[in-house]
């Protein structure tokens, strides 16, 4: 930690500032510059907060140095993590696709989805039981009914399954139904729900925030992994800008941002991430050549009958084409396609 | 809804929308411009989301008109709402001044805090039992001895308590001990808890999320009221921008927008909304000059020692001084400080 | 400066970094922490931007700790700058308010707005001669004729004129005819119209970017001050973010934020600040209850039929209004409204 | 255009919105909802601008419905333009990497880079001789001299020149000495150079504004073009977000955007677009994946002495890399490398 003076700070003032932080327990050690005094301050964890010393007269400024998290630190886990989901692995020299509709409808439609899905190659299938939504009065999903379809639906196409949960009694329902527990966006920092997900026993897959920062994202990954729960992978789905020719604004930087930073395996959605159909082939591609474990598609085979999302669900056929191109970007980098489970 | 189409769209392209949106069982008219052709569609209630014609082939741009809510809004309810929160009225005519720490640490603490809140003129108390925080390692608030504090503390200085709620276990007991839930920015939008709150007895204040636009703040608070709670009270604390001379950018044109738009209370939070000690004076001003219906104040006796958000609390004087501020400013736009409750 | 180390990092490594900060005339200190070693630096002015040093191997992360602004510090001057235009004070204990239209349009509409501008007690004109607009095929403004027309209204009102110029030549004019030279918020990084405003004899407002940081802004008016133009009045005017209630986000935080690092005066431009009309009153009177030194209006006697911005113009009896209310709360802050200059 | 009514506006309200539409020249179809009426506008350009009536009671909101550009457009000119810059070509199916320092800083500094540049196989170089820099005391480039080291560099490797103008003056110096004009990002609404520039006879390079939305980049470009210049390339590199990781936020999905709605080449500068030399390579890939038409790359050999922008720069070694997996993503496309001019 480093805390900057005023220029016109008082002797007696940096005095006070180095006496708090030793009383604190920490070391520290003015520096005196040709304008103004930087107090650095070094040491292990403090009984309290050092970073209050802000409040003391004549301080301009606390600059903080070391993180804040730890198990997700690459610096505390040197090697990439490869989080297994009900069989399929994401991380490590492999990508994955994992396909589906936004929300699971019906049997019907989830069957015909899914049947798509692994057709063109997809290893995973997502859709949602529990969908949060905006307004009330829009379709909330289909509940506990749609868990069950989903589950109908691994067993025919043995495609493992990730679904979202929106409180600690879908989480739990979630944790038994599906291979892999969703957070979305919208509950990145709803910490109650990642306490109890840090307590499940099935992997979760987290997804950041609209406005969160790479630290946020990590922290709350932290979250999760400081109550047990290790098998965490996190998730790109675009950031909110004043940008408005895509819904979002799809972060792909903060891939090679978390790799450099953290051992776990990181997805992109395209489909949120940009909220246009015409995008997500184009930004998959990019998603996968800047360094990411797999994507994370909206599939629907009749999107303008969807009952969420609709504009960003593309077709099969573009399923099949992403799926291709996706291998193929992926070989450039020396990766290939994880094998999917094999059909029983 | 204004369906746009591409300049190049067909007779059968314009056609298929058409009939689609009337399957709908709604009206669609298609003006023919010198360019392209819009078409204009209108009733009520759809059985499914017209929007998904976004899909269609030929279609370029939907264009959404009316406005998804209606319990919170203005046209529902042309009177501003006045929300009662123990004794004291938000909203209306009168202007509140909300003080209090950031966290309940100890007894002594709030109640010497309380005690100066109460002598400058503050009508209601705030202070955080269950705090949310970015790490799991940082002090997460002493929970239900937290509420026990801030009970007593309402008993002995007749000030009613406003505080957060986190899950579905600290809303319960929220609802029992204080007169005010609070929905913090972080869980603007993890709608079980909005719905919970919908269900509480006492009155909720809402925080605007980090990136929420004023649609979704309000949709959020229609939530809350679609179950049954109409007691919502709003709070602007600063949105999150690339600006970094304050930790947020508090945005307050939202006030005057929320009330043309809205009968709910709004009050202002310059704590969180700027992050800096310096500005809350300052800002507080604005919030009361710009028409809010009060403000929500950290206040700490020694803010060096305060375990969470230091650098944001002001004195217990420049909390007198800020009474006095915003009661000036009151009057310049003909409204005073509401009445605080009579000591016993 | 401050060179944050990778946890990683070598002994030779940091002696690498310590070897070439001291071979650029500056001394560097390694600060060994518990988890990694930092380098403090201190020196003055090196021979090559020691920030080079990020480069390096090991090297995690460089703070910047010196503020790279000289002449627009507080540190520098600590009283408050009073830009004196046309004989009005702008700063100091003073208020003033600007008032007229987006664009001069006529001499006819141009005399009918100062007039009332006049009369409601407005101490300065503003009206644009020269209009930068987002498509080249919108309304561009009268140029010269435009200032000839500014110039005949300033001598029959007695009201300075602000004008923005928008190239070198454009200030050669704009210099001529006007009392103060505006540079827009797009121009707040021509570095060349910036050192052209720094030969200028009139003084210069210089708007904030919509997307310029406080630092950015300061530097911009460094840039004029460092070409000897000491005249520098600062504006904030919004800045872009997702927020979509209002065209800008008016960020008012920025005011006591410059107040507490330079001395130069600011005001603020609530109409290009919100984009609406409904919401120029509110965030005025919040801009000087925040701690401005006045605000700049824009006023149509007619705005359905102004050539340029009409919807966030305001009628003459607003501003009447406006100046009134702006000149109660500048009294609760023990200001006044700057004296106008007599009629003649 | 789209009127829409308040819910509460009278029959009067709406008439007197009919009639002024009409007065204009204009159709106006008024469109009876089940909650409030809104005014459908059509017909060719008006002789004054209609969303004016913004400004008429009852109105709540003008939806602008036709685009803005035209000589930009797709719908102008459905094929996509091919640039050719000193022999070059930008767009159609090839790719380009343009590699270069940040900045010219001596004769034999840009010597080496060049013949690094031109070996790796990139096929057009880039280096500023005129530096708009944020302090007016950091290093601003050495203009004249500096172009006349760029055309040297240019004749030795038959690598043709892309170099930023930032006034009138550099813009002719740069116009005769480089084969392509860039317009930087703080200058993409500097409309009085982007006039200039469409004067010129060289092609331009047009870079996003740092805040700009895509309409408005587009508008920039229509501003070069409508001066008679149609040899335009447009230029993502990153825009101003909360997000802290890299120093902009690169916005990838503005490619398939742009490709959507002009018919002009667009590059991407992942250098300025992220600020850390670490993601260069990896958002490079990303960049072709979307289906950009080449990248701009800053390249030093000793990025620890660069005069400017040093963090960003990757060493000459890494750009080889880069041009050889830029290459190899491009043929997933169905594209390849430009053809390089043959070295005489």
């Amino acid at each position: 930690m480093l805390v900057v003076m005023e220029a016109a700070a008082s002797a007696e003032q940096i005095d006070a500032v180095v006496r708090h932080i030793e009383r604190l327990g920490l070391k520290a050690l003015p520096i005196l510059g040709a304008y103004r005094t930087a107090v650095c301050v070094t040491g292990q964890q403090a009984t309290k907060d050092p970073a209050n010393v802000e409040n003391f007269p004549g301080v301009k400024e606390v600059i903080l140095v070391t993180q804040p998290y730890k198990l997700v630190s690459r610096e505390a886990k040197p090697d990439d993590s490869v989080i297994r989901v009900g069989g399929v692995d994401i991380g490590g020299n492999g990508v994955v696709v994992v396909g589906g509709p936004c929300a699971v409808e019906s049997l019907d439609q989830t069957r015909t989805i899914a049947e798509r899905i692994k057709r063109a190659g997809g290893q995973l299938f997502r859709g949602g039981a529990y969908k949060p939504r905006t307004s009330p009065y829009s379709f909330q999903g289909l509940g506990e009914p749609g868990l069950e379809i989903l589950a109908r639906v691994r067993e025919e196409f043995d495609l493992p399954v990730i679904t979202e949960a929106i409180d600690q009694e879908s989480l739990h329902l979630v944790d038994r139904y599906a291979d892999c527990i969703q957070i979305g966006a919208r509950n990145m920092q709803n910490f109650a729900l990642l306490k109890a997900a840090g307590r499940a026993r099935k992997p979760v897959l987290l997804k950041r925030g609209m406005s969160a920062t790479l630290e946020e994202l990590l922290l709350s990954a932290e979250y999760i992994m400081s109550e047990g729960n290790y098998n965490v992978v996190l998730c790109e789905r675009g950031v909110r800008t004043f940008a408005d020719h895509t819904r979002n604004t799809l972060d792909l930087s903060v891939v090679p941002a978390i790799k450099r930073m953290s051992h776990l395996p990181i997805l992109v959605d395209p489909s949120h991430g940009t909220g246009k159909r015409t995008k997500v082939l184009p930004m998959s591609r990019a998603a996968i050549a800047v360094g990411a474990d797999g994507v994370l598609i909206e599939v629907h085979h009749k999107p303008e009958e969807a009952l969420s999302d609709g504009p960003q669900a593309i077709l099969p056929e573009t399923f099949e084409q992403l799926v291709r191109e996706v291998d193929a970007i992926a070989q450039v980098l020396g990766r290939t396609l994880q094998p999917a489970l094999a059909a029983r």
